[in-house]
């Protein structure tokens, strides 16, 4: 080990607010779903209950990852959910730093020889 | 939304184990470092204090992803980690899950035309 591998693991960009697995659920889901999702079509795209969708869309909300649109017209009221700008900047770095998990454990892969195992990041 | 995109984004790969944060650079360090490193190299590679290190290593080694050997020779003792086969295999496992966050992202760039960002998978 060499004194500038010091924190060289600590992935210090992987946000603990996105990186929560349901969280990263949710928003990998509005990421991909740019006009917006209902809240029933994110409880079933990620397998949540009422009540934990509830809860990580608040944390998402309130760190203005997520905007969060009620409406109500004619009929039931529905809520849509949407990935803020600065959520998707969050987002993409977040992905960022994980892309360099990929990347050393590609680099290792190429140093034992063991080439198409699949992690092939850019 | 079609109906066969239920769970779509509940990655359920995405081993709770493996995925907290200190635990998957630990794991990463471990993978890169075939030759074990020791509880003083993780703690500097990761930028974990002996607390929360020891907390992490046990869990690991209770679900069987790390061994850790305690030398006891001349001079002062000295433990080593390792990654196990299973935990190997897990912790690959578990990347694979990781791509296909990073593949959904991928292809929803290149749906809006927004090649270059970086995310280019296998």
């Amino acid at each position: 080990m060499n004194d500038n591998d010091a924190g060289r693991f600590a992935y210090n960009g992987l946000d603990r607010v996105l990186h929560e697995k349901a969280r990263l659920g949710i928003l990998t889901s509005l990421f991909t779903h740019v006009e917006g999702l209902t809240f029933n079509d994110i409880k079933t795209l990620c397998s949540l209950t009422d009540g934990n969708l509830s809860r990580h869309l608040q944390v998402l909300e309130r760190e203005n990852l997520v905007e969060i649109v009620k409406e109500t017209g004619s009929g039931r009221p529905q809520t849509t959910c949407f990935l803020t700008d600065s959520g998707r900047q969050r987002y993409l770095d977040y992905l960022e730093e994980l892309q360099t998990v990929l990347k050393a454990v590609a680099q290792q892969e190429q140093k034992e020889g063991q080439f198409g195992v699949g992690f092939n990041p850019a």
